[in-house]
């Protein structure tokens, strides 16, 4: 970890209606963490090193709270599937192949890579079923420095021969795996990884929640993605009020920090079990497109303090960026209001960045924002293809086209957690 | 003009169920036209040029049907606006700057050469009021052996004081426009342009059409992107049964060729009168989706037969990539499914190809296709970072994911009419 100084073209945004834009002005970053952001550098920071990033855009990295490592190799391909034929045609195959190690070691090195090229700092992470191979990517990351979670995931029931496991077999491994872990990995930590209730019996999700409790770790999951899931958990659970209220009796919802992808379907039937402060909502909106679940009404969970982020849903989603799942949030929360509530008002640039970065960001700690103190998560873009010739542009609008036109671009520098990856 | 032949990866979609690949093929071009696809290369064709484009995707070039030239310089900005204060804050301004012929050579410059270098072949253009700007726009294009449509844009009412003609100037103008263009230029053409109703008196709008007829010219506008546009013209022609009535009784719709953009609120009201086979509908998803409008239901008007393609719509579309507004398409009608009504299947990707290509591509006579006799429209594509080093990809499924992840990429070859552009 070293003390540096970034200059450049500096925002950020602090709150949801709130942005700071700090043209030509340097990051001051100390022992990891933000110092602040200064027009001319104090007399005490002068010794640290400089990174020089005059005319480039300087902001907080971006989270990806939902993201299947294991689903990448096909991202933007079949996506005239509808869920089913999806997950049984290609998703699940591909993910089975997983228990061939060398497999695994060629297509996951293809994510890590693209994951620490893109602007996105960390991440909370599916594998598949498989530890070793699951274990596999920890290292990869690792090694990046990325500050992952990673799941090994567990289904012990409704699916494929090819992809399930015994239910002692998956308490088992997965224990194995949270050991290992926990103990070999600096910056990748585990989570533990229901797929979701119809692919866990409820003997296999109460000892998943117990191991997280013993253990203390978070928990990722779906919920309520597309209506059919919601029904199926309905007759799997008949007794429990809602999706998000079966996951609740089986032990999970709350005790640990966790993160739900989508949350579709949630408003009038689960909201207030979502309100809990330690549960974070995923919010998907491609994935959600894609596969034809609808739109999360984005507006009403943030404006009423819920914690929700970004997720890119790779390979629901087609790309890793998180810059697209930003524009993407704008443009969805705009049909919502449109087509569904027209109460609703659209997110604005600023709020779903927001999302994005400090909202999402505390999933991990104090990230995602340069307010002082808080952990350096920082990268560098070059926006000179799309910064206009022919006007000057604020910082904030130059930002606001770099996320509409060059969202797949790697980023020129990163850092994370006061550490400079490249 | 010169014969040649392109060896690479090959896909067209003759018709909108039905594709047709043909890897590792031979394209052969006699006379400006297709001549077909063959596997071997027949002896008779053996001396024309070939261009080796191994490994590439080699597909049908695409169209846009709409597309506002003078909005390129703001594209991807501002998309938080509201349609108004887009238009009065933002889009009038900087249309108005056009009339600084200094302004305009900078700005169309750029948009020009990032045209040709994209997928686009052939584009139906909107320029400003301004006539000598919209010339120079014309002659840059026609420098660059582009064959667009390009319309001098007419308002005469109900805009703001920097952007809006006198009657007869405006009549007077549009006339020598169309004379000068029809004149100097070999590939460009002039297209009669009333911005939409709300913005042409009766007289200029009678006038225009008289125009259209008299020189047998196409005829571009705007057809009922969004409620409150619709329910203006129901203001300002009262008489009127529908926006495209008001149009139909101004002297337009039909007699010549025409293409109206958005039709997003059409069903209900006047399908009827879109059903003539000189309109087209031009979709512009993302567009409607950032301006808030809706989601204009393609799915209707593929299956009954209306005449349909692609716009980019910038700058209410981010961007010129006609690959974008493919699988923007694909992604908005499967919203529309979901939202608003379960009985309308998505569209598929080959749908989505087949109107960006052929469907789209007819408005500018027999293009769009590889079959025999086609005019020779091609785009070769790298699509090398996105084809998966770990499992086999089709023809189809490499195209696909190029739309979906390489969208704003510049071409690697682009043939227009039989002419090698690049």
């Amino acid at each position: 970890m070293q003390n540096c100084i970034i200059h450049g073209d500096i925002f950020y945004t602090p709150e949801k209606d709130r942005s700071v834009s700090a043209p030509d002005s340097s990051l001051v970053i100390e022992n990891g963490k933000i110092k602040g952001c200064f027009r001319e550098i104090p007399e005490e920071f002068s010794s640290f090193r400089l990174l020089d990033c005059s005319g480039r855009l300087v902001i907080p990295a971006l989270y990806d709270l939902h993201v299947h490592a294991s689903q990448y190799q096909f991202r933007g391909l079949w996506m005239d599937e509808e869920l089913l034929s999806w997950l049984n045609e290609h998703t699940f195959p591909e993910e089975a192949k997983y228990k061939d190690i060398k497999y695994a070691q060629k297509a996951y090195s293809i994510f890590a890579e693209d994951l620490y090229r893109s602007a996105t700092a960390r991440a909370c992470i599916f594998a598949t079923i498989h530890k070793d191979s699951s274990i596999l990517l920890c290292s990869m990351l690792d090694e990046l420095s990325m500050p992952c979670f990673v799941g090994k995931v567990n289904m012990d029931r409704n699916s494929p021969s090819i992809l399930v496991e015994d239910t002692d077999e998956s308490i088992n491994e997965t224990l194995s795996y949270v050991n290992e872990v926990s103990e070999r990995f600096t910056y990748v930590k585990p989570i533990i990884t229901p797929r979701f209730i119809p692919s866990c019996s409820d003997r296999l999700s109460s000892a998943l929640a117990r191991i997280a409790e013993d253990e203390n770790l978070p928990v990722q999951s779906h919920l309520s993605e597309n209506l059919s899931e919601v029904d199926w958990v309905k007759e799997l659970c008949p007794q429990s009020e809602s999706y998000a209220d079966a996951y609740r009796m089986l032990g999970f919802m709350g005790k640990q920090k966790t993160v739900m992808a989508h949350c579709v379907h949630s408003l009038g039937r689960e909201e207030e079990i979502l309100k809990n402060e330690n549960i974070y909502i995923a919010h998907c909106p491609d994935s959600n497109t894609n596969l034809t679940s609808g739109i999360m009404p984005a507006r009403y969970f943030l404006d009423n303090g819920y914690r929700i982020g970004l997720g890119s849903d790779v390979a629901g989603g087609v790309s890793l960026s998180i810059f697209r799942a930003i524009t993407d949030a704008v443009k969805v929360s705009k049909l919502y209001c449109r087509l569904v509530d027209p109460s609703f008002r659209a997110l604005s640039f600023n709020e779903a960045f927001y999302i994005a970065t400090k909202l999402g960001g505390s999933f991990f700690g104090r990230t995602g924002s340069f307010e002082e103190g808080y952990e350096a998560d920082v990268v560098v873009l070059d926006d000179s293809s799309v910064s206009s010739t022919v006007q000057d542009l604020s910082v904030a609008e130059r930002l606001e086209r770099y996320a509409y036109l060059e969202s797949d671009k790697p980023v020129i520098h990163k850092i994370v957690g006061g550490k400079i990856l490249f």
